[in-house]
Formats: structure tokens, C-alpha cells, sequence
């Protein structure tokens, strides 16, 4: 039994009609559904049919769940995110670890060219079990954040930026190369990665407190 | 107090000498001070005054330390590597989350070449809280180690390869875009930095086992 | 005389009208002409006037025979997909190779995620006198599968994936690097390279058999 | 019984010491044994304790077989090699298909840029049932004899050149985008690859024939 | 005085009423005015009011000539083309070229997978005193061409290619990797700056002899 | 007349004997003369004749001055920076400035990891009217420093750090992106380059005021 | 109090209906704000409510201020570029720097192709305190004006031209490369960013003059 | 028969004995053979057996000819070059020319840093009938140097460069994004191919003239 992993279905290049067939056969046997990567659109097709699902248009998330899904671990998940364009993404680290059983808090807009926004929330940061941290551009939020703290940092890079950032590249690069060691990257906008590897990684709160 | 958390030397650029002194000066107040890339010249030149350190050649890391450091959490850090010539990543990995109080297995020599190999292992992998994987070239096999378990991967790409591995880089990239969900990824040739997110990572097993 | 060589029209870049007078041209004199990469609307235009024509949707393949392709080789071409995303570069594969006189089995959706299901086919997949194995994002399914048998193994490469995944680079550099040596690639989500270069192989089967 | 699979090691990154070690492991069982990617230096150690070791230097293998390998193999294998500073990739794919029970014929220094030299091969050319062909700086080779066969051809790009060769990658790139459609390409510089691969292919001339 | 220059407008990212304003200022006191890269609507909302202007849809080329350019050099022009989409480019080199006085001829569709097509045409490359060759994909034609004569070989790579061929750029590398040395490389699609290099070295044909 | 421009000669791929030729040509008609990236052996050698000159190791600069240049401009250079690695080319960069006629201070080893470390400097930075900020890895430093000051900085990428820092074109490329529009960036190590800009930038400080 | 800093909006992406709102909380508490890249469209709709706003369609700009803002700098900002298609980032350059308080002269369409056209205005070019010099395809402008001046110059690499120009990629190499020592780059198409910066380094006139 | 080409042996990856016995085999023959990328070394060992050889160091070309080439072109080849480190591959392209059967001048050390030196040879460089223009780092001169002449620039880019120079990628890109529409490009150090090419073109001026 893997309390806490939702299905996930990966809504990017499949049609309304095949999220909503393969969401029917899941559904009774599935305590939480996820899809990702869905529009505006093919959510409300989808919802047509599925009038149970809930669509988070920010995180392009729809979920469907039979109950709110209950908080199994220990410890705060804390997602940061760097710029207004960034918040996408940072939605969906945070919706994706919510449906996996963490307790979930969000911090946006706190770029490292305004330094003093981010140490306005030091003390949240600090007591975080996990954090993600969401940037685009140069990439650097995950770096300072990572110097501030002794947990583990998940580091998302987005595509947010133009010319030079490659897409996110840029931001990509940067955060393998931060300085300080707490800290891992996932993918280029894998928001839905982040989060589910910041709940990966919480979850041994609970795992090993209920073991002996 | 930051248990746990020795004090590290980055030895690659740095003299015999620059070394020596950093350590004498930090000798007194740590308990565990490792020096990583750090070549065996150096390190016996350094160990000419610094009599109580000691070397690993493979993993090229020089350590200098009052006591064995006591384990200080629960659940075990394996280490996974790929071929022979990932052994020093993935031995500085498993050093450098020793020294920071943790339990470490190893399993090397199982790339996806030849995958019965690795399933062998199989027990032994789903019991780890953390699994460092070290692989070059094709870097195929934190994926297929990840698809194994529910446990958080860390992904360390090595240099090793010719032609189009780019000195890690198609490993790398083969990381981050696995198809599982509970992979991140640190730099290049990074063991320090994979087995230093594990020991992060791990540490919340003792944590908030601790607290209440 | 070239038996089992179709001939075969770029449809990329080419009108409905060119293609159709193409075919015209060529209708008589051939037993079996393909257009590959031909859209759905181009092929519907294209069947008014030559209504002999069959289209597979997914592989956006038109095929215009005057009798179904006989088997001419021995021994079986398998042809294996990693997601869901891959499936219409592996049928252009697939029906590439059947087009030119092969046996033809698929397996598709066995990616390295959840290894067992590529495992659950173990014994068809070492029967295969020549296996396509297409992939894309990381890449690494032919790896694995090289891994399992003697045969040669032609990797596909796709543009699935996003971010890092560089349209398909990620996966064309993987599979180059692959630690197994009966692999060689083609070009990133060329289905009809592979399909081709594996009846190229496999025709060896009834060639030298043939000859004495 | 894998006939025609002798045992390979990498010589790369493997001391003289080791590599004798191996080779006495393995003397009593197995019939033939290469190892590939060893200087002439390390070759003469190893060769002082293994005496009945042969070495080519201009191919960097060190050959160990109890009887010269028996041809198990129809068909030819042809290797295939543009310029005078390809050849000891080419050597590496001859003498590896040579070692897996094949017969090998090579055609060197047959570069695009006078290519009524390659089209005096013609006959030789058209008669294998398998071709490598290796190729640096521009990789055009390969497209042209391709163009000239109905048989399959595995494509080695080299690292050779200067500038804008990009130590094989340009090569590389342009044989994967060869026009014909019977190619499929290794990694740079692997000529114990393009040999292995050509072998795997020519096997089928006799097993299919050996099985009914 | 530069007879055989004539005024050239780049049309990409300019209104038909900027083109049209500009080819009514310059109408008087010019012999010849190319327009390059413009579209057919353009051109069509431009022949409005310059209804002397002629439009080559291929080479989406807009000319407006007092009459027609006579033939000021000596030697010939050849532009020879590799694949079917390829003949844009090569049109548009060819029309500059003969608007800049030269006569030229064309020879297309004969790519290096055919290579006897290229040998029908071995008398008019050997007697041509400029040749312009035009090639995507893999981009191996001027290096066969070049071979093949002695005079100097303009190389245009084209976009034409799917995957790797990554908008040219791996024929840009092959052109610029060329074994023979009468090879210089133009930018990607740069149809026209082929056609006026070639033109710009014909002159020297006519330039020299008038001296005297 | 130039005041504050001193003449500089780039000493990488000069032999000692061909500097000392050129000092010795322009030593008794300039002020100061700078020879930049010269080894301390090259440099030794030089001295040998040019007994008046004098060598930093660390920065790799030797100088030829008549008189310690004056401080001809107001305001002040701050030269910052990450790593102990990064020193050398940040005193490359302050030598030059204060050769220039510039007050320079110096603060190293700040960099994002301790960000404290570098709010502890808060009032120097702020004071300073250009600053140069010197940063290798993942180039952060430049961005954070920029959010702090209104001030023009320098962002100068340096070559320190391994893997994915692709020889200081992360921290390029990084810098670049930089959410603060108060910066500019110079080439990977180009020390002497963000001195002489910022010295370019700072001379204005002078002029002005000494206009009217 | 930061005299001559604008606020400044990042229009692209933001809504018309975010953009007004923005705009309507800042409006009474600041002199002049700007919003870039901000299309006419957008434009249109935020001005139906912020009636006193006005619009720069080609530097798409979008400007809120309560009087013009006054010229608050010594010296001039002088904004030159290269071709045509450059003007519209020269001139959000311009208006960023005219809206931070400097006098801004602009000299356009002068690129290296026909470099009597530049020298024409040498006069204009030596008594800037500092340059801005836009330009795309080759990105040589900036060097050159760079050698006619010992003021500061900031390029600004635009992603005009095509095939291997790289969307700006190879011009702002071309100009981080510049063999002049007094030039500094910002990210490709960042107009604004090289007025600010221009801005940021013009205000050390006024800064020390007032100082004293 | 060939008047004006040269046998030419590549001389770099070949050792003395190799070349030495080429040159035997080809003396007789030959009127001139020229070996290119030859070391001091490695010539002066070849001069001991082929006396009569001549070596020029700087362009690392060792030369036998019979008696010193005829002129036999019209017009003269202008060779210009940037940087001081740049003149041995414009020696190389020079002595190539030569060798050719071309009057050859050349003009070195004309940056675009100080363009008035560049002008100083106006005269020279618009009498010429062929241009090769050498340059590293950021290429721009022969963009500067084609809009100055109505003749053909053959750009030669040099590995000259650190940093974003990329081994002479930046200088390659920036030639093949020239404005000017008469420069065409070889690889990167190639001065051999410059050289060549240019003889190539110039051999027009003869060609015709004889002809008729
Ligand atoms: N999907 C494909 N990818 C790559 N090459 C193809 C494809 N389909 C057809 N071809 C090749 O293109 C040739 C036909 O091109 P065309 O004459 O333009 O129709 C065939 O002979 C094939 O070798
Ligand atoms: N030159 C080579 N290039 C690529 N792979 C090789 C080469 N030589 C040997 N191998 C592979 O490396 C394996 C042996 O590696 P090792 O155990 O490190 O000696 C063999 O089974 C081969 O598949
Ligand atoms: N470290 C450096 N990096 C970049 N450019 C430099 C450097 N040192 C000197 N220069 C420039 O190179 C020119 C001198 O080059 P050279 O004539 O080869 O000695 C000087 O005028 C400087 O502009
Ligand atoms: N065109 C531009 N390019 C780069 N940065 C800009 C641009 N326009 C505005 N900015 C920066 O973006 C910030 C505002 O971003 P935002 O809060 O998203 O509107 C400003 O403070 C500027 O520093
Ligand atoms: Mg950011
Ligand atoms: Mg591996
Ligand atoms: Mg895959
Ligand atoms: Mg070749
Ligand atoms: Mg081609
Ligand atoms: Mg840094
Ligand atoms: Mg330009
Ligand atoms: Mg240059």
C-alpha cells in the first residue's frame, strides 16, 4: 500500500476524451487523481463528464478526490518563488505535494534583486522541513535560500526570461552550480516534479517515527 | 549546533601548505573536518603535520577527526554506481554521508547493461531511506533504479565516457529527464554534493523523531 | 530487382496535389508505394482521386499496394515503445518494415519507469531476430533492451519530452552512449529510418539463405 | 552459448596490473578475449606475464585466443575508412568483427573528395552483406556508399579534424542526417562499436540458416 | 560606376507599403532593384503601384529592371541543388547571379544518395567558372562537387532537415569541415549572398580582360 | 591627452623577450605601463632587464611606473567577490582601476552561500560609485550586490568551478539574466576588462566636474 | 529618495487588465513610470482608463508621467545602432534613459557594412559621456564606435538576422569578445536594460558634482 | 594539367619519417609540394634527408619546389590580418597564394579597436582582386574590410580568443553574419583554405584571359 502517491495522469498531448476515459477507469479504485499540464479547456470538457474534478487554473492542474486528502507526515513543505511569471509553476510543486499528504506553504515574489523581501520571512524558511524553490532568469533564489537553511532544497528551474535564459537553461545551470550542497534540481518547469520529490523526501518524517 | 554537519575543504586549487594551515587553524573546535579532491600527494604532504588524518585515495577525500562520527539517524543511505570508473564518485558520496552520521551501504558495478545485476540487489535497495545513484555515459540508471522504489533518488552524472558523453553532460541531461518522479540531480562529478543532500535528507528521520 | 524495397515519398513539405501526382506516376509500375509524414487532411484530399489508398492515422503513413507485401524474410522484427507520446514514431516503424516483406510484433508502453512490464515480454523480445526500440525524454529503454539480447537493436530516438529533453537530443545522446554494443541510432523521430534499417538487417535472413 | 561473443575489456582507465589480473581470471574459459583501448606501453606489461597475448598498435587491442576465431559467420563484413588519420578507428572495427567469427575485408583512404577512388571499389562494395564505414571531419562517406547499396551500414563518425569538427560531433551530425536510408551511427570514435554492431547484423546470415 | 550591382532591398520584417515607398524612391536612378524574402501577399499589394515589378514565387524574389540585365561577364555560373526543397534557395542564388550580369545555369534534385545523377552532369560542372551549391540535411553535396573541379565552390547550407539537422546548422558544419579546399561557406538559407559571392567572383572574368 | 589611460600590453602568447623589447621601446614616453596575464616566470625574466618594474603573482600583472599613478578621479571602486578561487582575476581588475587614477577597495570571499558575510559589507557597497563584481560557479553574487545599490556594477564571470560551470559560461549566462538592470557584464576572466570599464565608468566622476 | 529612478512595469505577459490596475495603485505616488514590451493592443485597452498615459508603438512603451521628467544629468547618452530592424530596442534604450533624466541623442541605421556612414558622426560619437550601441546579425558596431572613444559603451545585442545569427547568440559573443577594453554587454534585446544602465553610470555626473 | 596547384601534405598527426618519405616519393614529379602544420621540430628532422626544403617557422609550412612558382594570374591577393597572434595562419594563407602562382600582399595588426590603421591601407586593399581577411575574437573585420571593396573577402576565423571566444566559434559565427554580401567563409584556422580558395578565385583572371 503507498499512502500518499496520488495517480497521476500527464495531461500534456492527450485529448479531453482520453483524460476522461482513462479518469472513469481509475476513478473508483483511486483515492486521489491528479492531471497535470491540462488547459483551461480541456478541463472544462473533462469536468463535463467528471463533474467531481476541480480545476486549479494557475497550476493548469485538475484534481479529482474522494476526500481531502489527509496530512500523513511530519514537518512543513515551503514552496518559494522568485518572480509574478514563476508562480505557475510554484502552484503546481505546491498542489502536487498537498495531494501527497504534506502540510504545504507558499512564499512568491521574493527575487533576489530585493534581497530583504526573502529575510522578511527567514523564520518560516527556516523551520520548513523540505523546501522548493521556483526560479526563472538567472536562477539564483536556490542558492541564497540553500545558504539560510540546513534542509534539503529542491531546486526548480522555469522558463521564464528572454534571450540569454535559454528557455531556463540559464537557470538550470545555475542552480547545479550553487554553492552550497543542500541542494538537488528536477527539470525545466517540472513544478509536478518538485513537489512530488519534496513530499518523496518528507514523507521519511512519518515513515520512520511509525516504523518501530 | 548543527550536528552532523562536518566542516569540508574544497582541496582542489589549494597547496599542501593553504591546506595544512586551514586545518590546524580549525583542528581544535571540529569534530570532523573532510578535505575532498584532494590528490594523494597533497594529501601525504598535509599528513606529514597533520599525523591524525587519513586518506582515502579512491574517493580523494583527506579526513581528519576526533572520533568515529556516531550515527545520529535512522533508515541507511545506499550508494549505487554504474561501472568501474564511477567507483571514486560514488565512494566520495558514501564517505562524505558517513562522516555526516549516517548508516551507508554500497552496491557498485550494476549498470543497465547488464539489469539482472542490478535486481539482484533488490532487497537491499527497497530497504534504503535514501539511494545515491552514480552513473556515466548513457546515466540510465537512477531512472530504472528510481522506477524501483518510493524513496527519494539523488542522481550524480560522472564524467566518465568518450565521444558524445560531453564529460557528463548526456548523462546529466538522461537525469533529469527521467520518467519517474523522486529523482533530483546534483553536478557533474558532484559525489561530495549527492552524498551531502542524502545525509540533508536523511537527517529528517532523526529530526522530527527527536523534537516531540 | 529489388524486392521488398518500396518506393517512398516524403509527404513533409509536399502538396496534396504534388503527392497525388506523384503517385499517379508511379501507381502503375510499383508494387507498393508509402508517403510518410503526410497529415490527415493532405491524405484525405490525396484518396478522391486515388482511392486505392489506405492511411494509418497515428503513423501518418499513406500506403498505395497492389497486393499485400508478402513475407520475404525470415526471423521477426519487434518494435518497442517507451510512452504513450512514442507510439506514432514506432507504427511508422512498425509499418515501414512490414511494407517491406517482415513479420512485424509491437510492444509499446513498457518504459524504464516500471521495469517489470518491459520483463513481462522477456521471451518476445529475445526471439526477435531484429528489435526498433523507440524512446524519447531520457532515453534509456534501449539500453535496457540491448541489454536482454544478442540481436541488433536500431534506437529511435523521439521528440517527447520537455524542457531539457531539447526536442530529442537528450534521448539521441543517450542512446549513443549506451553501455551496451549491439546498438547504432538514427536521426531524432525518424520511425521510418528505423523501420527501413531494421528490414535492411533482416533481409539478410533470406538473402544468404537464397544465395547457395 | 553465446558463439562468436568473445570477452571485451575496456582497456581506457584500467592499469597494466589490472588488466593482467583480469585476462589470467579469464584465460582458462573463454576462447578469445580483446581489450580494447590500450597503449602499447600497457600492452608490453601486460604481454611480459601473458605471453601468448598479440597486440595491435595501430588498432590499440590486445588480443588473447586460444585458436584463431573460426569464421561461423556468411556473408563479408566490409570496413570502409575516408582518411589516412581514420584508420585506427577502422582497424578497431575490423579486427572486432574478425575476432566474432566474421570474415572482413577493408577498403582505406577513399574520402569524398576524390571519389572516383571509392567508386573503384564498386564491385567489392556492392558484394558485403554488412559495411562499416568510418569517417571524420566532414562524415560524408558514409551517405555516399549508402547510396550505393542495398545492404545495411553502420556509420562511425571520428574525432578527427580541426576547428569546427567539433572532435567528431560535426561528423556525427552529418551521418545522422544522411539522405539514404540504410544507415545507423555509434558514438565517436567507437570502432570496436561499429565492428560489434556489423557482427551482431552478420549473424543472422548463419543462424537463420543453422536453425531450420 | 558598379555595373552589375544592383540595389537589393532585404524584405523580411518590412510592410509591402515600406517596400513600395522604397522601390518608388530609387526607380529612377536604378538599372536593377531586387527584392529579397518577401512573400507573395506582399508582392502583390507592391505590383499594385510598381506594376513594372516581377515576382518569382519560388525564390520569393520581387525585381524591377529597366531591361533586362545584359550579360557583362565572361564564364559561367552553375548552382546545382541536392534535395526538392532545396530549390528555393538555389533560385534565389540563381536570380541574383543573373541579375548581376552573369550566365548561369542550374542543375537540381541531384543529392549524394543518387550520386550517378550528379555524374549525368559532369561535363557542365567541370566547364562552369563559379559553381554555387545548395544542400540541407546532411549537407555532403559541395564537398562531392568540389572534388570534382577546380574551380571555387560556394556552399549554402539550407534549414531543409528534421531532428538533428537543427535548421542547418549540421550542414553549415559538414560544408565547413569540406576534405577539398576550393570551399567557402555562406550563412544558413542565404540563397542570395551564395548567388552575389559567385557573381562578385565572376567579375574578376570580365574585370582583368578589360583592363588591359 | 589620456590621463588615467596607461598603455597595456596582453602578455599571454608573448615570449619575455619579445615585452621586454616592447617595454623598453615605450618606457621612457608612457606613465604606467601594464602587461597583463604574464606567468611569474615570463615575468622574472622581464625584470631581469627592466629592473624598475614590479610583479603581482596573484593578479599576474607587472607594471612599469614612473610614479604611482595619481588619484585623478572622485568617488570610489569597490572590487567584490565570491570565492577564494576568484581572487586572482578580482585583483587583476582592482591593479587596473587603480592604475587608472581610481581609489579602490577590495572585499572577497562573499559570496551567495553566507549571504551575511556580504551584508556585513552593506555600507562600503553602498558608498562605492561603480562596483565590480567577480563570481564563477553559478555567478549569482553580481545580481544580489546589484539589488543592494543603485550604482553601475561590473559583472565579471570567472572560469572557477567544474561540470556544468562549462568554463565560466554559466556564470555568464547567468549574470546576463540578472533580475536588477544595474548591470553589465565582460567576458569569462576578463579581470583587466571589468577594471578598465569600471575606471571608463568612474573617469566621468572627474570630468564633469572639471569641465565647467 | 531616488532621484531619476522610474518605476518600471515588465509588461510582456502581464494582462491589460493587471497592467491598469498596477498602474492605477502607483499613480499618485510616483513621477514617471514605464511599462516595456507592452504591445500596441494591450496598450490601447490600459489607456482607455489611464487616459494620461502615452505610447511608443515602436519601442512599445507605454509611459505614465506626472510632468516630464526633467533632465537631471550632466553629459549626454548617446544611442546609436546598426540596421533597421534594430530601431525599435535602440529606442526603448533612448526613452529608458530621457526617463531617468539624461539628455539622449540617437544615431541610427549606421552598421560596420558601410562605416563611412558612422564616421560621419564622429563629432556627435566623441562627446557622449556614454554610448549605447544597439545591433544584431554580426554585432561588430560596438567594437568599432568602442575604438573611436574612451567613454563607456553598452551593447545591446538584438535578435535581428537569421540561420546561424542564433536569435542574438552570436552577437553578443561577437561583443563580449570586442577587442576594446571599454565596452560591457547586457542580455540580447534588452533595450531597457542598456538605457538603465546607461542611466545608472550618467548619474555619477550629476551624483559627485552635487556631492560636495 | 594543373598549373598552379601544389601537391600538399597535411602535416599534423604524421611524423617526420611519414613525411619524409612522402616528399621522396613525390619529388621527382612535382614542381612544388608544400607540407602544412608541420612543427620546427619535426621539419628540421625532415630537412636532414630533403635538403633542398625550406621551412617558414611562423607559418609552420615547409616548402620543396623545383624553382620559385611562376606568376601566372593576373591581379593581386591582399592577405589582412587582426591581432599580432593572428599572422601565422594570415602567413599560412599568404604562402599558399604564393606558392600558387599569385602576387600576394599583406597588411597585418589592423584591428577594428583602431579602425584609422585599417583606413591607412585603403588604397592597397581596394586594388586588390582577391581578400582573405584573418581575425579572432570578435571577427569583425572582415565585415569592416568587404564594405569597403566591390572584390571577394575570404574570411579566415583564428582560435584566437579566451573565454566566450570558443576556440574561434564566436570569431566563425560573426564572418558568416556579415552585413556585407561578399565574404564567404572557411574553417576555423584554416589559413591553408584561405589561402587556396583565394587562388582558386583569382585563377580566373588567367583562365579567361588565356582562353579566347
Ligand atoms: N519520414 C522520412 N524520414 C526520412 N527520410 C524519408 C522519410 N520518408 C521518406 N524518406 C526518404 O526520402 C526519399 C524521398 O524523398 P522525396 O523524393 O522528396 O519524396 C525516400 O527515398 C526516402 O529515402
Ligand atoms: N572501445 C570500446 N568502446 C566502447 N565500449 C567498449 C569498448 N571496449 C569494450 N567496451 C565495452 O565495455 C565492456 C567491458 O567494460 P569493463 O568491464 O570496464 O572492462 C565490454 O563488455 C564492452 O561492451
Ligand atoms: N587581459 C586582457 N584581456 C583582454 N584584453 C586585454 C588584456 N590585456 C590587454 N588587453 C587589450 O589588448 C591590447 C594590447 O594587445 P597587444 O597589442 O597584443 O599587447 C590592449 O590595448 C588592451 O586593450
Ligand atoms: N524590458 C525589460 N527587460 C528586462 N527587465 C525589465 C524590463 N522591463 C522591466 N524590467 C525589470 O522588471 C522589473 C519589474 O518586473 P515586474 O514586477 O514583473 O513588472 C523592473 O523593476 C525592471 O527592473
Ligand atoms: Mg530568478
Ligand atoms: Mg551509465
Ligand atoms: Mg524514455
Ligand atoms: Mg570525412
Ligand atoms: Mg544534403
Ligand atoms: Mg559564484
Ligand atoms: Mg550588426
Ligand atoms: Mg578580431
Amino acid at each position: 500500500i503507498r499512502k500518499g502517491f496520488p495517480e497521476v495522469i500527464f495531461g500534456q498531448g492527450k485529448t479531453a476524451a482520453q483524460i476522461t476515459r482513462i479518469l472513469q477507469a481509475m476513478a473508483s479504485s483511486e483515492e486521489v487523481i491528479l492531471v497535470t499540464r491540462i488547459s483551461k479547456d480541456k478541463a472544462q470538457q473533462v469536468m463535463e463528464s467528471i463533474t467531481a474534478a476541480t480545476y486549479d487554473e494557475e497550476a493548469r492542474i485538475l484534481q479529482l478526490q474522494k476526500n481531502p486528502p489527509e496530512i500523513i507526515n511530519k514537518g512543513e513543505i515551503l514552496v518559494i518563488s522568485a518572480g509574478t511569471s514563476d508562480i505557475p509553476v510554484a502552484r503546481e510543486a505546491a498542489i502536487t505535494a498537498r495531494a501527497m499528504g504534506n502540510r504545504v506553504t507558499t512564499v512568491f515574489d521574493v527575487g533576489v534583486a530585493g534581497i530583504h523581501r526573502l529575510f522578511a520571512h527567514k523564520k518560516i524558511i527556516e523551520q520548513a522541513s523540505v523546501i522548493v524553490v521556483v526560479a526563472g532568469m538567472e536562477g539564483a533564489l536556490p542558492s541564497v535560500v540553500a545558504g539560510m537553511v540546513k534542509s534539503p532544497v529542491i531546486a526548480v528551474p522555469t522558463s521564464i526570461g528572454y534571450g540569454t535564459s535559454f528557455g531556463g537553461m540559464t537557470a538550470l545551470l545555475s542552480m547545479l552550480n550553487a554553492c552550497s550542497s543542500n541542494i538537488a534540481v528536477v527539470n525545466i518547469d517540472n513544478g509536478f516534479g518538485g513537489g512530488h520529490m519534496a513530499a518523496t523526501i518528507n514523507r521519511l518524517t512519518a515513515l520512520i517515527h511509525d516504523t518501530p
